[in-house]
């Protein structure tokens, strides 16, 4: 039995693939209407915050496991001194944190941007003034999709920020210039074996994933440094499961962005575009099995998000015009319709990055997604 | 909401199919144990034989499918005078048994094998004076996977038959020259649209499916033959959803063998091995939605299915090992292990026949499942 805590689309996913290794799942979802909810065989809902609730979800359970990380790490220590195996640990999920991640991985030694820890205007104000406005100052922890991510181009801007922290600190960062996000998928067993997914490309808008495309097109020396940084900072973290490693291309080299210790939107392509899905090698290495192979199905697999759109309803009521599209997969997470919410992904494989891209991109918008700004690669793999 | 009559392995990959689209499901099972039962969010334990069961079941469901042609006709024919829409309808369903179908199809000129309805030793006997011994003598209705199916040698041997035979009637058939044995799975939504996936060749033992290989290693005029037969029969039985249409390759050209009108061994294949699985296209199909595309992913497409093996204990003890085989993926049903029981298969892609078939046995066999006599190919498709 694997237990897993949350009930998004990660969730979701997890136990559909968990279904064909007879693995039984347990979730534990914040509310009835999650998306995993509506898959999984087993749900409990309660609040993964109360320490009560977590024990007794984890009796009974092989391995409990995340499909988000906002238990506390103090919380999963608890469980594992309980006596329950947790996939990831305590000690990696710490590195959610982003103050703790920065600090921790640039002792280690690993590129990450300059950055200062700041819970004041003047903390914000002193790095600027050494690195020039505009910076971009992230909340530590609680992000994701673009939330508590903030770029501050004054003082006054720093200010209206840190009135809204709270107790909540920032990691305060100097806009980079980016040619390019990248991220690299790896899965790692206990033991320290680890398999990586090919090197994906990523587009974020607005700070949410709107597309990836794999193999990301980058020349072969920052593909292969990418994966060898990714599997040293996996080894480091003492990942376990799915880690994804997040990078930004520069002019200066690689830089790392974020880390997320579990399956992760940037390798949703592997369910039709890998010849086993992040979701499987999730289940299989937090239990310690074999893993398997990542190698593509396709010389190009594009991963299009379906995003909320109030002017075009509900994906769900535009799903059979979108299963006209030729050569695309369709995934969605039965998620109530909201403007910008990610509702679900397409995938579409193909014999280039432009037709791949094309596809999905198509049946995406026959869904009510709005059209994303997009890669545009061209199909020997440089860019325009 | 899409409502499957019956728990078995064939509802449970339907389920996790269903999962992508956010079609929810309902599966009415027999037992709280049966293979669905542990992969279905909602899952109701009743009756199948009962029409107060059915209508209940299928109140609030957009389409009643099934995952086993047990239900009788006369019962689904009162479901649909209820009001419900069941696809496949009665009138398809009404080809589950043997002696309707092979008289319907003989009618339409169908090349089924010669034939005779006994329910008697002296019928059989004059049916073998015609034909000689041995003949194969079929239950009508209530056979698969071998049971309900006699070879007769004589006499004494039909006698023997008869008397097990209750009020049951037999479909006798004189025993056929057989080069191999193939199966054609087509997907077909109400107004008619069709499509079919590669042909496949498929290995039997004991009247149980233990291997298929797709495409099938025969020449395209017999491919060609073999789709626009099962088209035609398609057409004649009225099917929705998944047909597959099993053939005899022999000497004398192409003969029907059974017809199956639901998602089948023979597909298995097509989770992995075609653009849209034959469980996605069912849901697809009875929706009336537009059907996905059903090309290979790759050169060779081999299944093997696991089956109980009491030497070797559970398969589920074993997947670990199992899952060291590289390019194999496996699927278990969760089963309770028995002698012989199909428990699961496993799916191997290859760049030759050759070697997916290699691998797909390899993990078969570490699994514990009886290594199968099997389908020998050359890897230029010919047949040594």
């Amino acid at each position: 039995m694997v237990g897993i805590v949350g009930g998004g689309q990660l969730a979701r996913m997890t136990t559909q693939a968990a279904i064909s290794l007879a693995v039984d799942t347990r979730v534990l979802a914040g509310d009835a209407s999650d998306p995993a909810c509506f898959a999984a065989h087993r749900v409990e809902i309660g609040d993964p915050d109360s320490i009560d609730v977590l024990e007794r979800f984890g009796r009974g359970c092989d391995v409990v496991t995340f499909d988000h990380e906002r238990v506390a790490p103090d919380l999963v220590a608890e469980l594992e001194t309980a006596g329950h195996t947790v996939r990831p640990g305590s000690a990696t999920l710490r590195f959610a944190d982003k103050a703790y991640q920065r600090q921790r991985l640039s002792e280690a030694g690993f590129p990450v941007p300059e950055f200062t820890i700041a819970t004041t205007t003047a903390q914000i104000e002193a790095f600027a003034r050494r690195r020039g406005w505009p910076v971009v100052a992230k909340s530590a922890s609680g992000g994701y999709d673009g939330r508590g991510v903030f770029i501050l181009d004054g003082a006054g801007a720093a200010q209206a920020v840190v009135d809204d922290l709270g107790d909540g600190v920032l990691v305060v960062e100097p806009l980079l210039e980016i040619e390019r996000e990248i991220a690299v998928v790896i899965v790692r067993r206990p033991g320290g074996e680890t398999v990586t997914y090919p090197v994906i490309e990523t587009v974020q808008r607005d700070g949410i994933c709107v597309e990836t495309l794999t193999p990301a097109t980058i020349d072969t020396a920052t593909g292969t440094a990418a994966t060898e940084l990714a599997c040293d900072i996996a080894h480091t973290v003492g990942a376990v499961g799915i880690l994804a490693v997040e990078l930004f291309v520069t002019p200066a080299g690689l830089v790392l962005n974020e880390l997320a210790p579990r399956p992760h939107n940037s390798g949703h392509w592997t369910i039709e575009g890998a010849a086993t899905s992040q979701f499987a090698n999730h289940i299989r290495s937090i239990l310690d099995w074999p893993l398997g192979e990542t190698e593509l199905t396709a010389p190009a697999v594009a991963m299009v998000n379906v995003l909320g759109n109030a002017v075009h309803g509900d994906p769900i009521d535009r799903l059979p015009a979108a299963l006209e599209v030729k050569g695309a997969s369709v995934h969605l997470y039965a998620k109530a319709m909201r403007d910008g919410r990610k509702l679900g992904h397409v995938t579409a494989l193909g014999p280039d990055p432009a037709t791949a891209l094309t596809r999905a991109r198509r049946a995406a918008e026959m869904l009510g997604s709005p059209t994303p700004a997009a890669i545009s690669p061209t199909t020997d793999g440089a860019r325009p």
